[in-house]
């Protein structure tokens, strides 16, 4: 994985531009990464009330003002139309277009909401000294649908999904507060240990991502994943929803410790 | 101060037949109590943004269904039209009533906000051997208007306003450590030290509450106030916009310490 250092605005620069097109893992090291949703203004209150109900899946860290795609708290002069690598469109709830511009999409009456995303807990679990096999290894973390229901709100509704980290059970500690401090990127593990008591069967078999390998004395750690409003809110059919395109994040201003609850 | 132990629920049955109309400190000892703003509809949208940017002046800690008076997550069968001793009804932003109960008042676009309020951060203060000197007097609190601006959401913006408590220079960082924990009730300080820094001409003279005696060797400390949310909700003058009274909380059945972040 190659490690980008300039700050993030001249490294959206070139996202504009077109000069940067692949995934962000490791573009504008050290900065917060989100999640995009973008709704219409007739859904944005129970999107806004589901995040509201369920931070450790949903956790905002920025919504635009209406028909804005300036996110002004966390990227002063960014643009959420042309600033991330790759967009989806749906329609319906269906995926209808994949885009690298999202301007011709945009709308007067669109909402723009910004999730903290895992990579800022993995930072902090790697710099407590936790090793993580699929940083290490380019793969994906492994996730699945829970037992656990979120709390509804308005259309909203849905299981939470969590992704799967193998902790040495000497970290797990470690493990819980290093993320923990980082509320706004889904915090503390949500589960530890037996799979079975949020509804997973098989802890080798993700329903999305890759199967991680376990070593002796390793113990599944569970957090909350950030498919989580993106699942929920395709579940409900809006008639338009605007999304990055996965693991085309976008890249905020704020460094990562700036997160910090504590 | 006559302090009550029972369950809060127990309280609220009191409160919901008349035989509590007190204010609420000391009732319900341990447990959470909160700041209630109910607004329309069309107004909840606005109120719910202005909260998610503004966290530390408003935590939100429920929002009920559009039209429904139970705080299912905090407080399940209590009912928010006759569970708190006293309300103030505003109409255009200004006072038009006060009741005990507020049933006639209820309508189906109504969503009642629950905010976290300085009770929970001053018992883990008390807990933390911290004297509070408007505590052990049975005083308010001194509260300002500050310079520091709100992030502004859709109608609602204005200043942040803050309360003060002298606090010994030996014990400052316990206070910050002991609020923090608590981020659903203010937090952290928001400003340690200087009035000036944040617009405050005369620590003296609170605009609001009583006036603090300093000893030798104390520092004001501001924390984020929970007179902001409904300050700016007026300045925006709703039609309609209902409120506890001063003192007169919701008592929810949460335990102080489920409220604490790490």
């Amino acid at each position: 994985m190659a490690i980008d250092r300039r700050h993030p605005r001249e490294i959206r620069a070139d996202i504009r531009s077109g000069k940067i097109t692949s995934v962000t893992a490791g573009l504008g090291e050290g900065h917060v990464q989100a999640n995009l949703a973008v709704l219409p203004r007739d859904y944005a209150y129970d999107f806004l009330l589901f995040c509201q109900r369920n931070p450790r899946p949903c956790p905002l860290i920025e919504v635009t003002d209406v028909g804005s795609p300036e996110p002004t708290g966390v990227a002063p002069g960014a643009d959420l139309r042309t600033d991330l690598p790759k967009y989806r469109i749906y329609k319906d709830g269906v995926l209808a277009d994949e885009v690298t511009d999202a301007s011709p999409y945009w709308r007067d009456d669109l909402v723009a909401f910004l999730l903290g995303c895992s990579f800022t807990f993995e930072w902090a679990l790697l710099e407590a000294g936790i090793d993580l096999w699929h940083v290490k290894h380019g793969k994906n973390v492994a996730m699945w649908r829970t037992s656990t229901a979120c709390r509804p709100a308005g259309v909203f509704h849905g299981p939470m999904v969590v992704s799967m980290r193998p902790i040495p059970s000497t970290q797990l500690s470690k493990a819980v507060t290093a993320s923990a401090r980082f509320p706004n990127a889904h915090g503390a593990p949500v589960h530890i240990g037996d799979p079975a008591a949020i509804g997973i069967k098989d802890v080798t078999k993700p329903e999305w991502g890759d199967a991680q390998p376990f070593r002796p004395g390793d113990v599944p750690v569970f957090w909350a994943c950030g498919v989580t409003p993106q699942a929920v809110a395709l579940a409900s059919k809006p008639p338009f929803m605007l999304t990055h395109s996965p693991g085309h994040m976008f890249i905020t201003d704020l460094p990562n410790a700036t997160l910090a609850a504590f």
